[in-house]
């Protein structure tokens, strides 16, 4: 399998994850969204969507979409798996996921951004405002759902990563970026400090990344 | 199972398809998100995250988000299937319908409007751009996603409905309602129409329900 991943892309970051947990082996393809390496000729016969990440696998086929990768990679390599065993697990894991991934992520995502200072022509102040917004409503909304419910453990349901983690902490990864507080959210930071503490999370991390800015990078 | 619905709620009229394509016995409830019933305590007590859809199983376990919703059903009901058999196939169906969910329809939700509107003022020719904007490049992935793609049929992928036509009808019906010109993605609109002449699709469409406005309903 090829995998086209760019270091800060935080869907690259799930796939990447999953990739670790699954011990799946693979070759990485570095596509460098700062210089629009993803809009080039080469990079849009793989995924005329011009988008990362995607998987391209040994017989040619091209997966995209960071979360129908996931669901792919789960099927293709059964363990560890991405998902509880119960069908209604499945369905909390999912949903958590997907909080991330449908809602707080795609405000935060570099084509609406660049609408924002391009079209919009939001200043700088408001640009950080929009981010901060959507930011810390989906951590409030993860905290809401996290806390007190009695699937969560060790991690975002049970005491093992799922789905819900591999999304869950590209989303307090940017937070801490972006120095947001996270003191309201307790029981999202001590799941987030949990997962990242695994070497398969850690390994993932966008700054353990070789096309990550040499001056960034974590050694 | 109780379906916690608003008519003009994409994500609701996703629910509402599978909920139908599966003939799973359910109570709908209606939650009048133009008079903010989301918000009230009542709601609040069945999804924290006060948003919709929600679905309320037999034991009191609430589901929510709507890809997380199907995967659901599909488990539970397993016919007729909302995914492909082959892993692949489910794969590029996931991807199709996740184009719209994660990167398409979070840009055009009632919170991200509010927020154009209240906090960046944007004013009301801009707000129509950025609607527009997002549907049509969400719209243009779709086509070339579909067209020309092997595994494309009379549906998005093969000749059955899957999760992938089910969330691109929502986005084709928006861009019916901002009177968007639909001759660019001739394969798109073919699907859509196949799919919306399914009673499945067409009973589920915002404008056959209950709580639409008696002005716009159709009879």
């Amino acid at each position: 399998m090829k995998f086209y991943s760019f270091w800060r892309s935080l869907a690259s970051f799930r796939v990447r994850i999953a990739l670790n947990l699954k011990n799946a082996a693979h070759e990485v393809v570095l596509v460098d969204i700062d210089h629009n390496e993803q809009r080039g000729a080469d990079y849009a016969k793989v995924n005329p969507q011009m988008a990362l990440p995607a998987l391209e696998l040994d017989d040619g086929t091209v997966l995209f979409q960071s979360i129908a990768i996931l669901d792919y990679l789960d099927e293709a390599f059964p363990a560890p798996p991405l998902l509880p065993a119960d069908i209604k697990g499945r369905a909390r894991a999912r949903a958590l996921a997907l909080m991330v991934a449908c809602e707080g992520h795609p405000l935060l995502v570099p084509r609406v951004r660049q609408y924002l200072n391009d079209v919009v022509k939001l200043d700088r102040n408001a640009q950080a405002a929009w981010r901060k917004h959507w930011i810390v409503e989906t951590l409030t909304t993860l905290e809401a759902q996290l806390g007190g419910h009695r699937d969560t453990g060790r991690f975002c349901h049970g005491d093992a990563p799922t789905m819900a983690d591999i999304c869950m902490v590209g989303h307090v990864s940017i937070a801490v970026m972006q120095d947001i507080d996270l003191t309201p959210y307790p029981i999202t930071t001590r799941i987030f400090e949990t997962a990242m503490a695994l070497p398969a999370f850690a390994q993932a991390h966008p700054l353990a990344q070789p096309d990550a800015p040499e001056a960034m990078r974590r050694k």
